[in-house]
């Protein structure tokens, strides 16, 4: 059997698929999926944009495109990265069928099974899978609330020759943290001439919530380091819509060419459809005024979660407050199992991601991620309580047993 | 390096790239792209259904949607494959980003390195990079004028144990041909029981030009044989837009599980965004009305070139005249390079696709694809004559140098 059928089922376990099916029951208060708010999509300004959309255009909407990308929505792409001050001139940038297609294609182009790929951990679920399917074998390094444990990092970097670090340094998934200054040139520092891709996922980018935090967003790409391959991937997902299918990768010229090859005979482009649409939506100026709608919409979110939070949950919790993206990530006492809390708030009528399904190794599991982008608000109080309630027995249930285990 | 980094340089020589390049230059008559004509596609029918959807069905558009598809779109699929006698109640459906997506995924889960795949012989270029990605042994059995070689494939069956037989059997790219019944009935007879899976790619299914070649297009799926593990694969390419990027994928629930969970990990669903308006194109009958447009115009250009070929082809050359679909598959002398031919026809303003690419092992280079799909109508007379000539050069320049050696 290939080593991708044998991986993928270690990945996706039945426990996830069911947490899934439980997720999308109508009356399951779910923090679970990390989609953007339903009701939130740019709808009006791309009904305007259809209307509107060029006869030339529409044509070029239904045919197949070239591999690389629309090259309108390219130059567009372009200035937009430019504006972020992203090397747009030095390296080749590619639209990508969502950005896990960009980290796919990385990894047919560089990973050789047993070859140590480094993740942070807790990392994105769809990065580890892709780096499980190549058969890389991954170290997951320490994620501290101002980025990477770099002590750890610098150990690691040592004794192994890893090949690729995959990081998501603004509102990470699932920790919901973002990388301070200081971290990211330190970072940076460690790893010139090291010789390791390193590999910025930037899905998240215009997520933030305040200017601090906005200003902390500036790409690792866009400062002045030149002995590091950086490939830097981000997403219409969040922006305008995962349902365009629409990511991005802006790579060394030699990376990028085989990039472009192992895409043509992955689907040929990906769908010029909502690439033409990508396009108007920010040549029309429509980005800007969106994003000021969802940023102010997310950080309401977040403030009734983080309310919520305080009022119910045990003093054995903490977490850091987010300040973007969709995320809050809660670390419980060393000996809970987030799988028992699932279980009990799943009852209740609750659900959630559990920790171990973020660990490269799925070991860690006393944390749990919460996703506030996507549930009815008026659900957030009502939702925290009953996983606070549920964190609570299980505390007390372990209290219970451990006493038990004195007394004998 | 990886093996998909390597093999794909092997895939994609520069001959082609170079190739690419020239028939997309405005002034140079191109028979190579096969894509649909760029002024058919039902703009109008996708306004009128964009103006009309139904407001959730719009958010909907814009989200993740479950990795097999957007629900109602399987269904109305369903129903469309249904009445094409597809048993869609005991097998499972999948949307894809493309019908190349479904025969990524099936190489993940099949093919291991050195594993033996076989393909007619020419085959679909984008099926042969597939395999080759994934270390395929390919062996190209010969295609007749009404399918596969069968006394070939059953030598081929009995020395080697392939995991995968891929055919095209309905207006083949890039012969052209269709699979008569009794030849379909004869490989089905040879294949039950040998436990290789069956991939049946269809592409082209509702190109026919007349009731004689779309009585033959009945898939080998829907033909009552139990013992054959069959999949199916279909686009909405030809039959909607390539700039969609939607296929499917017809397989027995066993081979769908996992390609499920190996499709998560590619791509997380395919575009919402598309697949909304491909249910809507099928549910308001629009398909129907827009095939016959199609055919009609497909079947002109057909004769248009077939008349072109019978007036300037040298007596040499012979052809199968395609009854469906988008290409005509010239057979040129033995001693004849098509990749001379397109050499001196490039200089003189037409393109094509040589021989040799659409060969698993790249060798046999005397014949050439020539797509009537998508240039100008009035172009074709003119391309037609170009090629002729040089293909009528180039078999005196060949008799020349026997003569001299002969002469020696």
């Amino acid at each position: 059997m290939p080593f991708f059928s044998q991986t993928v089922e270690h990945i996706r376990s039945s426990e996830i698929r069911e947490l899934m099916k439980l997720a999308t029951r109508p009356d399951v208060i779910s923090f679970a999926g990390g989609m953007p708010n339903n009701n939130m999509f740019p709808v009006k300004e791309v009904d305007e944009i259809m209307q509107n959309m060029d006869p030339e255009e529409k044509k070029i909407a239904f045919q197949y495109g070239p591999t690389p990308g629309y090259p309108l929505l390219l130059e567009t792409l372009k200035e937009y990265l430019r504006s972020k001050n992203l090397p747009v001139d030095t390296h080749s940038l590619m639209i990508t069928t969502g950005s896990l297609q960009a980290i796919n294609i990385l990894g047919m182009e560089f990973i050789d099974p047993g070859d140590v790929v480094l993740t942070e951990n807790p990392s994105f679920i769809g990065g580890i899978a892709v780096f499980k399917a190549f058969q890389a074998n991954i170290i997951g390094i320490p994620l501290q609330n101002d980025g990477l444990d770099l002590e750890s990092l610098e150990k690691v970097l040592e004794k192994y020759h890893p090949k690729i670090l995959y990081v998501i340094p603004n509102f990470h998934n699932p920790a919901g943290i973002i990388y301070s200054k200081e971290k990211r040139r330190k970072l940076l520092d460690l790893l010139e001439g090291k010789g390791i891709i390193l590999l910025e996922d930037d899905a998240y980018n215009e997520l933030y919530f305040n200017q601090k935090s906005k200003e902390l967003t500036a790409p690792m790409m866009s400062m002045d380091y030149k002995d590091i391959d950086i490939v830097y991937t981000g997403s219409f997902s969040k922006i305008l819509g995962p349902g365009l299918r629409l990511g991005w990768m802006l790579a060394p010229p030699e990376i990028y060419e085989k990039a472009q090859i192992i895409k043509q005979g992955i689907d040929a482009c990906s769908p010029n459809f909502t690439q033409v649409i990508a396009n108007d939506f920010i040549k029309k100026g429509y980005l800007e005024q969106y994003l000021n709608r969802i940023r102010k919409e997310y950080a309401n979110r977040k403030d009734l979660m983080q309310a919520a939070l305080k009022k119910y949950m045990p003093k054995e919790v903490y977490w850091h407050e987010p300040s973007g993206g969709f995320y809050f990530w809660l670390h419980l006492p060393e000996d809970i199992d987030s799988t028992n809390i699932l279980k009990r708030s799943v009852k209740n009528g609750a659900v959630f991601v559990t920790g171990k399904t973020f660990d490269p190794n799925a070991n860690k599991n006393n944390a749990l991620r919460l996703a506030y982008s996507n549930m009815e608000k008026a659900q957030i109080d009502e939702g925290i309580k009953i996983i606070s309630d549920a964190i609570l027995e299980e505390i007390k249930n372990i209290q219970k047993k451990a006493f038990i285990q004195i007394s004998k």
